[in-house]
């Protein structure tokens, strides 16, 4: 079995290749780091990028925890144990241009006692403007490096990310899906502990050279103030979907995690107007009639 | 007893009111007005403000519905009645001066079967910038109003909002409280049912008044976009109270409720900057210093 600081140490290449190659990409702003310790063990990198060429706003963070499982933790993990070790990557870029979609990723690994512990993750895309052909392009990346590990695991795993990533209040997906698990272990997915922490490796690698896809096809679109007006109601939506229905957020809010690690997902700027309808057949409009659950972007 | 019609009726004549004045005090917005129905039964008018010449966004609405209750709402309220009535009038306005505050007030009135019925509402200011004396003409202006109905009232109210309007993550307060109740009836108010609807009525027509006056105190300070950024900083956090911890806000959309009535409180524009620390010294850090719990701004 793999160690829990094989992990972290793994995990931590990733975000060092993962700042490095943003940077590479945004060409103008650099992350600024903050290195936290938590009270009750461990800590973190937190790093954040902002008014970038590419970015306008983003983060990179890298964490490992460890100490006391909160009991109510405990409960919900159904478990006795007091101690845990946790240990990820999380990622949201804000970029700058609104046919740029906001982009997710996280990866993580968590135990506690001898026998619970699991991987977990996923990416996904949240596009202020549908391109169904970068949602195409994107899943298919996804697809193979699911492909590689599990025959499976697309399939599984994307399901999961179309039934999680909805904005329920607003019958709308956040955007077109991707791929999310959790709970990963030898006994539901047939690998063994090293393959699942090289499926983990796989995701988090394939991050850089997806978004760089999907950056050089669409940062330098020209665009005007309408844009970027849909652009921040659509961030709108992605705050609401944040802070009412995500796990990874309600789960730091509520055990006083570091709100400003936790909340860098948070978009630069996030506009509400009251009953915004765009007009019918425009792009706006084409975009809200592809935010939907069910749709298979990779047939 | 009051019947709920009267109820219902009286509180639309509040609404009428308050957009009445909140028109001519803009000078330049109207309120547009959407009648909506409830598919479960009953319905409402929400107003929307926008672009106005003090009010940047807001909405004062109204709404009477009825139905059957929920289960999870059953289970939460501990009853066993299947059919509700709640009626209420809801208001958040968002000021397009900074100095001006983010002002919230509701009444309202449920009830299910014969011996489960309560009052509840409250008001609250949530300044971008707190003057401490706007803060204690607001709070006499609360406690005149509950000394009227009964002399423990502001003591008990101001509490409560002391302790419900509170930005856990944030270890700050929403703003500079109020007053906030719920479950009022005869047998713990020592109040008839007509006094307790009467209090209710005194709270609704009590925020012009005090609206006024504070904006008539702050709508024409000059201010520079330094300001403004900071305003759309503290609208963020506006927002993180309202979809995170705001009871109405969840009620409404794990219910289902008619959402962009539900989230009018949202600020048009709100910004969120990585771990933002304004200069010590400044105006706004003076303002963080005085977001905490326990300020007594009547004394």
């Amino acid at each position: 079995m793999i160690s829990k600081d094989n992990i972290a140490n793994e995990y931590q290449k990733i975000q060092d290749e993962i700042c490095s190659a943003l940077e590479a990409l945004d060409g103008q702003a650099t992350f600024e780091e903050e290195q936290w310790e938590r009270p009750g063990g461990g800590g973190g990198r937190t790093r954040i990028i902002q008014n970038g060429n590419l970015i306008e706003k983003g983060g990179v963070n890298f964490s490992a925890v460890a100490g006391e499982l909160p009991e109510a933790v405990r409960k919900s993990f159904n478990t006795q144990e007091r101690n845990f070790f946790a240990t990820g990557v999380s990622i949201v870029l804000h970029p700058r241009n609104p046919f740029m979609p906001i982009i997710h990723m996280n990866i993580r690994y968590f135990e506690t006692g001898e026998d619970t512990r699991w991987f977990g993750g996923g990416i996904d895309l949240s596009p202020h403007y549908v391109f169904p052909e970068d949602a195409r392009f994107f899943h298919t990346q996804l697809k193979a490096v699911c492909d590689m590990a599990h025959p499976d695991f697309y399939q599984r795993f994307s399901k999961r990310a179309d039934e999680y990533f909805f904005i329920k209040h607003r019958h709308e997906t956040r955007g077109v899906g991707g791929i999310f698990y959790d709970r990963l272990k030898p006994e539901n997915t047939e690998l063994s502990w090293e393959q699942l922490f090289d499926f983990s490796l796989q995701v988090g690698r394939s991050f850089v050279p997806t978004y760089s896809e999907l950056a050089e096809r669409r940062r330098d679109s020209d665009f005007n103030e309408d844009n970027k007006q849909w652009q921040y109601l659509r961030r709108g939506r992605y705050t609401e979907f944040n802070l009412v229905y995500d796990d990874g957020t309600r789960f730091g809010l509520e055990t006083g995690g570091r709100i400003e690690s936790i909340l860098m997902s948070l978009p630069p700027q996030a506009n509400w107007q009251y009953n915004f309808q765009p007009p019918a057949g425009s792009a706006e409009a084409e975009t809200l009639s592809l935010l939907k659950q069910g749709m298979d972007w990779v047939k």
